[in-house]
Order: C-alpha cells, then structure tokens, then sequence
C-alpha cells in the first residue's frame, strides 16, 4: 500500500481533505510516510498516539526556563515551582542569582522561608541549618555548634541560574546544562539595543495546550475578534496555512485569506466593520495585520519565514513590524502554567520611552491582558482528548511531532523516546 | 424453612417487629417471599443487598427530567448537567428548546459558551464550529472555510427537550422515548386551567436520599415540628402506615394517628400546644393536615389513595385540598441533586391571582424555602448505608423495590437488572 | 561485629558523629544494641523504619485526651472529632459529662445535632430516636410511638469522660480505661491549689510531629529566638543534651549552653543583643531561661531531671520556676491536631488572681499565641520523611522509641506491637 492511499484514509478520518503542504524546498524533514502516520492519529481519542507527548504533562526537562523577573530578585528568597519542582531563588552576595532545592534535607521545610546569614549563605528557619548557595553543601548548622558533624555530609541540588532579556532563567535536568545563548530565540542573543515590557502570570491549563493555543491558527481570526487590541482592525474570517520546519523553530506560513464567507444555507460571515481597517497587504507572507507602517530593519533582518513561530520547549513567537511578541509556557507543574508574556522592540532614546509608555498604558492590559486573557479563557475550558481535528490544527500536529524528534540542544541524550519509530518510517 | 419463619428473622434484625400489611386488596404486585427477603436486609451495612439501586448513584436513564424553568430559557445557551451529562439548551428560531451535548468534539469546550449566529445553529466560541440545533449536524466551520471538509462528517448528541407545566423536560437515555405525557403525574397531562409556583435549587446530597425523605413518614411529624409552615398546626407525635403500590405509584396510607405518647419510664411526649390548631379529621385517609377547608373537585376527583405518593425516578407528589405539590430530585451526578419543588393550583381568575400571591408571600419562603430546608439540612447530614430501619421505613423499602422492577415505560427494556432475582421469589 | 562497630556505621549515616550518652543511672531501659540500630535509622526515607511510628498517624487508641473546656460543655450537645471518630459531648441531668458516638444508628446523622427532650437523653434530629446517655441504648422513638420495637434492641457506643484541671477528658478504645489519675501528669493527681490558663485550638499538622517539635531542643534556641515571649531573654545558640527516661516521662537534660559560636569560613552568630538578659545560671540542669528568681516549692519538691519532659500519648511538660506549662497533642485525624496547650500556677489569693491577669494580658497572646504559632507555622511547612536527622534529633529518636515499647497504662496489652524486635536487640 502506497503512502497516497495511507494518506487518503487519513483524510477521511481526522483531517478529513486536508491537503498537506509543508515539504517544501527541504524545510521539514519528516518524510511523508511520517506524516501520513501522523494524521491518521487526527481522531484522537487520548494522548497514546503521541506518547512522547503524552508523557510530557508535567513538563519537559533538560531547557532553560525564564521563571521571574530579575528586577523583582533580590537578597529576600523567593520560591518558583517547575516541573514539579520546588526551586528556591536568590542572590548572593554579589548579587548573582542562585538556585537551589526548596527543601531542606533535615525536616522538609522550605529553604525560601528562611534568611541570609553569612554572605552566599541560606539558612533554614527551623533549626538554622545553613547552605553554601553556590555548592548546595552544608557549610554550618547553627544549633548543632561549630564542630557539628553534619557539615560536609550533606547537600542540596543546585540549579543552574542565568539572566537574560530581564528574565530569571533556570534549567531544569539532570545533564550538563547546554548555553541559554543556544536557547535563546536567536535574535536575542545579541541583540541591538533593546526595550522590554511583559506579564508574568500562573495559570490553570495544561502547558502543551497553551502552546497549542498559541500557535494555532484557527482560533485567532475568530475568538479574537472581540479583543480591544484588535477593535479597529478587521480579522479574516478564514485563511489556508502550511507550517515550515526551519531549525528548531515551526513556522506558520498563510496561503490564502479569506475576509469574508458565504456558508452554503446559513449565510454570510465577516468581522469586517465600517469603523474597522483592513491592511494593505492583501496576501502572502507578512507580519500580522497591524495596520501597516515600516518594518524595523532588525526584524526585518531576520528574514522570518512566518508570522508565528514555534519551538521547544514551548516558547512562542510573534513578529510584528516594530516588535516582537513572546510567549513562554512554562510547566508549573501537571495541569498549571506560568504564562511569560514579553515584547521587545528594538528602538533607543525617546522611542524607546514611547515604547514603554505605550507598553503600560495599552499593550500591557489590551494585549497581556484582555486578548491573552480569552486565551486563558479558553485553554481552561478545553478537555481534550478525546478531539477531532480539522485543516488549520496541522500547527498543532507538527508541534506534537517535535516531541519524538531530537532534543535540540543535547540531540545525543534521545536514547529511548517512545515515538522514535515514527521519525524511522 | 417458610415464609413466615423468614419474615420473622428479618423482624428480630432489621425493622424489628414490624409488621408489613402492605398486600391489600391485589395493589401490591410483590409476593410475600419477595417482601421478607427484603426485610431481612433491613440491617444494611451497604448498597450490595440492593444491586439496582446501589447503581442508580449517579440518576437513572431512559427517563424525562425537568431541570428549568421554561421562561428563563432564550436564545442564550444554557449548560445544565443531568445523571453527569453536560447539555447545553437554548431556543432555536421558531422558539423551540433544543438540546445538544455540551462539548465540541473538536477540543472539548462547552458549546454554551458559544453563540447563535445563523438560524437554528450553534457556534463553538473557540474556532467557531457551527452546529444545526436540530440534528446536531456540523453544517460550518468559520475559520475553515465554506468548502470545510469536516461538514457532515461529525455531530454531536441531540437530547429530546418538551415544556410542560411552565418547565423545560429533557430525555437521557439511549432509547427511542416514551412520551413525556406517559411520565407526566396523570393529573397534569389534560389538567384545567391551572397556576404554578415553585423553586429550583442545586443541593448536595444523593438524589435517592432526597426521595426517600419526601416519602419518608418517620421524620415529617419530628423534623417539621419546628417549620413555619406548620406553626399554627399540630403534627402528630406517631402514625402507623403502610404503603399501597397503584400502577407505578407508590401511596403512603395512614393506618393510626397519635397526638400524643406515654414513653415508657420517660415521660410524655406531643407537639401539641395552646395556639396550634388539629384538624377536623382525626383518623383514616386524608389529604393533610391543613385546617381543613373543602377539597377541590379537580384534585378529589383523582381519588389518590394516600396524601403522599412517589414514582421513579424520583417523583413526589404531596396532594393537599386545594392544591398539590411535587419534588422533583433530579440527578446532576453522584451526590448532588437538583431539587425542582412545584405547587400546582387547578383555579382561573381571581382565585389563580390569589394563589399567585400567597405563593409569592407565603408559600415560596415557608414551604419551599424553610420547610424543605429543613430536608435539606438533614440529606446532606446523613450518612447512610450502615443503617438501621424501623416500622415507618417501609415506606423507603418499597421506593428501593421499584429499582428492580421493570422500567415503567420501556418495560421490555430489562434485560439484566441486578435485583431480578428478588422478584421471582 | 560487636555494639561499637555497629553504632560507628550509623554516624556515618543519620546522625553523624552523634555520641548517645543517655544510658545514665539506670534511666533508661534501653540496651545499646538497641539504641544504635535505631540510630542507623536516621537517614529515613518514610516511616517503614517505625512501623509502630507509622500506624500512629491517626492517633494512639487506649488512652485519655483532652477535648474541650469543662466550662464550655453545658446540656447542648457538642461534636468533637477524636482519632477519627466523630464523639458527641453533653452533660446529663445531674451535671455530669457524657460522650456518645455522634452518629444515630438509624440514618447516620449526628446525634449532636439533636436535643435533650427527657433527663439523660439525647435525640437525633431527624426521627426522634432516643439514646440514653450513661447505657448508649435506645429507649425510645418518639416518631414510632410507646410501644416501638426498636427499644432495646438498638444502641450506640458511650466513650468514657472524666474533668479534670478544667478540661474534659475522653478515652478512646475497646479496652477497660485505666483511671485518668493513672494518666494525668503525677504533679497534678493531688496538686496542692492552682490557678490555669490555656488555649484550645485546632491546626493542621501531624499530631506526631507535633510531639516532636514541642520536645525538640534543636529549633527552640533558633526558630524562637524572634518570638515576643523571649524578646529581652537571650537564646543560646547552641548546646548538647541527653534523654533520660524516668517512668513513663522522657526527660531532655543539657549537658552544655554556648551563647555564642564562631562558624569557621563564615563567622560568628549569637542571639545576645544589648537589651537581652542571660540567667544567672549558666550551666546544668534548670528550669529554662526566665530570668531567675525562686522556684516555687511544689515544683522544686517535683524534683523534675529536666526542663522539658514528653510521655505518651503526647504530652510535654515544660516546667518553669513558677509555673509548668503543658501542651497535649490530640489527635483529630491523620494530618489534624488539637493543640491543648496549659499553664498551671500553684498559687492562692492575691498571687492566683495575679497569675490570671498576667496570663490574660500576656501569656495568652505571646507564648500560647506567638510563640507557639511558630511550631504551628514550622510543624505545617514539616514535609518529613524523607528526614536527616542531627545531633539534637536524640529526643525525637527516644520519643518514637516509646510507640514500640509497652503500652505505659496496659503493660499487658501490647501482643504485636510491630517494632517489638527492637527492643530485644
């Protein structure tokens, strides 16, 4: 049985005639048969089709993650939750920011409820056992004396800490962890002079969800238009997308847009409104309908294939003209999720200022609040599997897809991944 | 070993000396074997002796229920859940309530968080996943498109939906349904002109606990003591009864009333006081104590054996001279019951307006505010099986009884109750 | 391998270089074999190590707990929660206190939800069923009339209840109680007389750990140190204890105080300020750090070997110059505690009344109230096991040691106690 005819039962199941586009000029690497695999899972009734996926609930490990501001990090300790770990968060006394496990080995009393004592020190509350921040030992415990013989006995799991783009960034794994430079998306990693505005949020929903919501297609035009943020700006009622595979990064190509639709027997639908712009790009590869004006010459640079792009471990990105929105989704735990809302544009001197006038008096509560808020709305109200999915989730099939993949900054550490034999196909 | 000598075991255990005089003039369907081996699991330390009715936990099925008021449903959709089903009601062009399953099968949202934009649809709020109210059909996808190939190839369950009676009546179960009529209390199916008043209330508790305290004897006269609506009246101290089986309605039949009673090395005991009134009648059948007062012909001229009657699943009807009331207990899920209390007047003109009134100021706070309340209070407190049952609990082993009988208006439907057993003994 | 060998391996581990000396004068029963292979459970990943220990979570059966205030118990009856068991508290027609299981045998409602309609009885709510308070037994049903056969048939368990030092006392078990004077700390069987002040109240935590931390010495010194009841009182920084056991009493003895230490590479920590007073004595047994002055007779003549003491199934005495604290651990249910925390003043007259006013206006709100809200705080944020236990830890390992060991007041009844191959090591 040719891989067409595996294709064509695909299409009547759960992505009934959808016409698969993204093999182009070698962008992705999966090969047909992979894919053709892939979209007989459409129909899913739970996540054992993607087990790799399925199995990721509590979040990914062996990624940085940004965690908190690093504004709002200070010598006081502060607790994170990822993964499902506990992770308590300071600064010593050079004011680096460190990490450690939030619990002490003694009783199980949280470290972040304790004090700084001695310089790069951290001290239990209850009994004033004391930790090296920077090696995790046991270096004193207060009310055992200064021959106590724990000292040296004993220690707490560290975890790497850096700080970019005015995050807190913590990996979680067990490997060697590689550089945050290599994670970063990569016109941040040296970027010219910058201005930054963002929302940190938790957020009940499953992690892998809010991604899928990020990425896809399908609902933006429709559950965002009643967004303020796009209040004056018509919204298509229908598009066709194909996803690029470049590097580590899913990119969502539009191939046609639709403003309006005639549906047969029901009648007509459009967002448009008279007191709603349209931009002038009409079709193609462009930056979002943003009302048009120049794009800024280092995005422009970066030659993004798409609007919307994607990559591991959940990080979303949104480029528009003069800024680029992130989203990071980071695993609290099973079922939770920090919401790392940042926007950066690229601007010094006054248009910087404008920048963050304009970030606090409309981005922050039309775009990190209202819009992401229906967002949130509706990764809360999703309860999926089982589901039927139909053209535009093919975002969300490739996304899954990575899971099985590679890891992509430690490609060698991919030992045993349960979805390998669909990469082999 | 005779049926006596059983019946005789089960009196030393569970109802001890109690003594069943049900089987009257052909009413009761049930053999004596069948009646005793059921007494002897008067003692119950769970659910096991009654296979049928321990399943019932979560509702029965192949059933009408109302679940709410009719003129609060419009065009905005409406989520209800029945026997843990989440249906979403709402009107369609013609004014017709409609029912469909709550949940988009694309990725799980409930669909009454969507809205109607063509006649007789309803579009899911996330992708906008459009479906015909009537025959639970996809017809449009609006972000795919007017040629979405998903169309007619996915549905989602429509539920039968009628008014009656001022309510909205919606069919769970998997069969064809009986007409809402044949459920119906005969009295309101062809009813004269009548007036309604009543009350909805979601409660914790198991919707079986709620029926067996309507029908239950025992704790009217102790419980209520202390209830508004029975402030001027004096309740009985003690009664003998036993119950009539009509059809598929059970009555509870007064065989002895007792004002007052001597306990033994105690003391006496009554609910009689100086500013409380009893009723002329003082034996026999009669509809109530409700200072008398002539009985309406409509209601007398249903010749109801008894003042309380009950019916599956979970039909109370309380008949009292001028008007009657009924308890719906309508099963959300395990453990939480929607309490649906109706008073029914059969009057026109000024007597309806009346009625109306002293329901508003009288009834709706008394009777279905402070009274049922009261069995509010106790459901949610009681913690049943283990039990003990005494004499007046014959009343609740006969309601457990019907479980196992064949469903009243699918009786070919019982293939495999648990409980058959019992009713060849 | 001989004792000494053994007890090397678990320094290494647990307890590090920890060097028990607490086999004094015959105190202890304890043999060392014994000792060691508990402490090479010092590195304790769960409570598999105290299987005694571990079957305690829902509290110890067979012995006498403080509930309630004898003043605060009147004819209305009130629900206490117990080891798991729900108990309803009254007193009955000549003032006496009873207990009976709060649950009526007929549906499972509380019977404290009920009244008391004749001397000695109590009735459940719903029915009327009427329990006599001294026998448990039904003696009457008031909605099923004089001649009800239940009576004598039917009856609930009586729990025994005692008042003593103005708190009432349960005994929760299957066995005969042994007198409460037995039980009662041997100060207070015959105490001269006394003034009490306390405070009841119930806090999440495990009953155990609760226990623990009250005799533990290692967090006194530090976590304290902020409290108000110690604020112009110096806390050591560190010192070195031994347990002896007396009876049924664990005792905690100092052997040395430092006020101060040098922690090498880190530097020096003490809680002495300028405005802090140390005792006069500075060294050996002595009844804590409150400033001197003489101690009253009664306790002098009590001849207490330490300043802090523990017995089971709970209970800490903390005996000061002028007055001996007492805090009872009572088991509300596996992860639920009443704290019962006591100070008795074994004064008369002007110094008695003296005693109230300054408990009122100081003892209450800064040791029973801020102090002890620290061990509540620290005791909730306990996650034990897994645990490393320290130098200190001594007394906690004694205390567990006491749940494997006979029963203090039913010597006879422990035949399968599950640790009892630890004490014939």
């Amino acid at each position: 049985m040719g891989t067409q005819t595996r294709r064509s039962v695909a299409f009547r199941r759960g992505i009934a005639g959808m016409k698969p586009r993204a093999e182009q000029a070698g962008l992705s690497a999966s090969t047909p048969g992979a894919r053709s695999r892939r979209l007989q899972l459409g129909l899913g009734r739970d996540w054992s089709s993607y087990p790799a996926y399925g199995a990721a609930i509590g979040g990914l490990r062996e990624y940085w993650y940004p965690v908190m501001w690093a504004r709002s990090l200070q010598r006081k300790p502060r607790s994170v939750r990822l993964c499902g770990e506990n992770i308590v968060l300071h600064r010593d006394s050079e004011g680096k920011a460190r990490g450690l496990r939030d619990r002490c080995p003694h009783r199980g009393v949280k470290l972040s409820l304790g004090k700084q004592w001695f310089p790069d020190t951290l001290s239990c509350p209850y009994h004033g056992w004391t930790f090296n921040v920077k090696s995790g030992e046991l270096v004193a415990v207060i009310t055992d004396g200064p021959d106590s013989p724990m000292c040296g006995h004993v220690a707490v799991q560290t975890y790497p800490v850096e700080e970019r783009i005015g995050l807190i960034w913590v990996y979680i794994g067990e490997r060697q962890p590689h550089p945050l430079r290599d994670q970063l998306p990569e016109e941040l990693v040296d970027p010219p002079r910058y201005a930054v505005g963002g929302r940190i949020q938790d957020r009940n929903g499953d992690w892998r969800l809010y991604a899928e919501n990020g990425f896809d297609e399908g609902h933006a035009k429709y559950l965002h238009r009643t967004s303020i943020w796009r209040i004056f700006k018509v919204m298509p009622t229908w598009n066709k997308i194909h996803i690029e595979k470049r590097g580590r990064w899913l990119y969502r190509v539009e191939d046609e847009r639709h403003w309006e639709a005639e549906f047969p027997g029901l009648g007509k639908w459009t967002n448009d409104r008279w007191f709603k712009f349209k931009p002038r790009q009409r079709q193609g590869r462009f930056m979002g309908n943003t009302g048009g004006g120049k794009t800024h010459p280092y995005i422009e640079q970066q030659k993004l294939p798409g609007f919307a792009s994607l990559s591991l471990p959940g990080v979303l990105r949104i480029a528009y003209p003069n800024f680029i929105h992130y989203e990071f989704y980071v695993p609290i735990e099973a079922g939770r999720t920090r919401y790392v809302g940042v926007m950066v544009q690229f601007k010094t001197g006054l248009p910087k200022w404008l920048f963050y006038a304009w970030y606090l008096l409309g981005i922050r509560w039309m775009f990190h609040g209202n819009f992401s808020g229906q967002d949130h709305w509706m990764v809360e109200n999703t309860s999926a599997p089982p589901e039927r999915l139909y053209r535009p989730d093919v975002s969300l099939l490739e996304w899954r897809r990575l899971f099985s993949g590679p890891h992509p900054f430690h490609p060698e550490t991919v030992d045993s991944a349960p979805d390998a034999p669909d990469a082999q196909a």
